[in-house]
């Protein structure tokens, strides 16, 4: 049968070597994939308004999944964060992050079991700033109708889909009524169309707080565009760090873009020392969207076998294996 | 000598009987201080557009401190939140939130000796929204030079004086250029004057990553009004909650006023079971403010030792234990 075609963002600093590791893996489980792969640019392209070619950006449009790692957005002005363009151009609305405990791998909690989704093109990340007088700025958050029910279906849809049973919308309506509670409005209307999901609203101080006392509580999250951003780090964090969890971003039409959010990590680029985790799980996460769950499971039950055992750890989980031999383990 | 006075809300819920426990462990104490005390009204005071009076207002201007128990914002248009109303009317522009692990209560933490300073009057809080068109809503967020440098003012001198090596900035200047990086302008220019301080930026999802995976990476943490609301939650629950964490608000002119920040928990109200535990440590450091170091000492201890000891726990901390009787304990 003729292979999908996958677009491949292999990325910056330690990009290219877990780039390697899923291109490996995938390849010893025969997955029916063939990668088209993208290399961050040294030019800011006009088209982009950054380090993103035009290029890039159709080859994802026209296979409509891809797979990236991290970018590194180069210091400087008159150019657009990488990550944002992305989310931009391919109008990338719910960025679905899962977060569980590892088997075998201890943190300070067990059992951690829940999905961050995050409105991931409007809210405090519209860009739109502005100098009043010399010191005084303001920044504008901005909620809309269309955006807030997109992703709160996605939410829905999701929690269904999964057999997940609650649905938690963060918000800060107690402060920003007009704005967060657009939001919640929108959730609330979502939400009658799923009787069998229980759904509640926490504020996200609160939620933070009861997040570290017992994530248990919590089962599927959705939320605006930063305090996504601000959750589901904390969310990472308490199952061991961005290093191992999967992050997938859904576009309209129903565009997956799978990626690891951790940093590109230049001080150990290069070295064979990168744990490739993420990116394999955000792999495996984009399989799923494919509708490849046999090839996903197969790969997730490795990925996790091998840390378990903890014989073939990288360096960041306290062992002393190569990204390669890590690799050659799973 | 003359006692000081100073202004007591008790507040709803569960705040009448906590206030009484710190009545009696302060008089117990000796402590030199004659309390005023001030009730939440029924009415909405035309003045503070508030069920928060104008005469209660007016008595922690004369007296300069004051402590404040749990107040519920009854539900319904037209008036404003009480805490808001308290940080506007005095302008309590820093809120100070000391975080650390309570010797002999186990939580998942150990070592958790944190400041978190919040900007308390801007920012998200500024309450201008506006709905556009239908269906599109936007709030304003303001940052300030002013407000801004005089956090951060606070937070050096609050690390200088109390013996810390460390300034975090908490911040998402990475989206927000204009307004957290305006944020983050005042603070490098306040750090330029405490070379003997350690100063570091840290973006706002990063720092709670770090923090649910090791919080002894920091010290004393300064933000914007949002960040702080939500840093401040997220570092109680470490230790076990807002039940057992002391908050103060530092005001112009050197206003101090002192409270609990948790809920009213009007399910416990009357009940004699609830913890007075943050409320005695806000008394505390009202002490502290007003340089009674020997009183705030004495009973910060007796505290510390009666919760440590363990056999007079109220029941939020897996005990059976009255206020009263944990009162006495104490
Ligand atoms: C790098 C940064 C712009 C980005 C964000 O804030 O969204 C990152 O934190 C993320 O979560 O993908
Ligand atoms: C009750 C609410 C308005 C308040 C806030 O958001 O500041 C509270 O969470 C706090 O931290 O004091």
């Amino acid at each position: 049968s003729t292979p999908i075609r996958a677009t491949l963002f292999p990325g910056d600093g330690i990009g290219p070597e877990i780039a390697d590791s899923v291109k490996q893996i995938f390849q010893a489980a025969d997955v029916p994939i063939e990668w088209e792969e993208h290399y961050v640019g040294t030019e800011i392209d006009p088209r982009t308004q950054s380090f993103l070619t035009w290029e890039s950006l159709e080859s994802v449009r026209r296979n409509g999944v891809g797979l990236k790692g991290p970018m590194a957005t180069p210091i400087g002005k008159g150019h657009r964060s990488l990550n944002l363009t992305l989310r931009k151009e391919l109008n990338l609305y719910a960025n679905v992050r899962p977060c569980y405990s590892l088997p075998g791998y201890k943190t300070r909690y067990d059992n951690v079991n829940l999905i961050t989704i995050r409105e991931n093109t409007e809210g405090e990340y519209s860009g739109l700033e502005h100098q009043v007088v010399r010191g005084v700025v303001e920044s504008l958050k901005i909620i809309t109708r269309q955006a807030s029910l997109r992703v709160a279906e996605y939410a829905f849809h999701y929690a269904k889909a999964h057999g997940r049973e609650r649905v938690s919308a963060i918000h800060k309506a107690n402060i920003m009524q007009k704005t967060d509670g657009l939001f919640l409005k929108c959730c609330r209307e979502v939400a009658e169309k799923y009787p069998e999901i229980t759904y509640e609203e926490v504020v996200i101080d609160n939620c933070c707080m009861m997040l570290v006392k017992n994530p248990a509580l919590f089962d599927v999250l959705v939320m605006p565009n930063l305090y996504g951003d601000i959750i589901s780090d904390l969310c990472a964090g308490l199952v061991g760090g961005l290093g191992l969890t999967p992050s997938c971003n859904i576009g309209e039409g129903g565009i997956a873009l799978a990626e690891a959010v951790h940093g590109s990590a230049p001080d150990i680029a290069g070295k064979n020392l990168a744990n490739p985790t993420a990116l394999l799980l955000s792999g495996v996460a984009m399989l799923r969207h494919l509708n490849l769950h046999d090839k996903a499971e197969l790969i997730q039950k490795a990925i996790l076998n091998t840390i378990a055992e903890g014989k073939h750890r990288t360096a960041d989980l306290g062992g002393s294996s190569k990204t390669t031999e890590f690799t050659q383990a799973i």
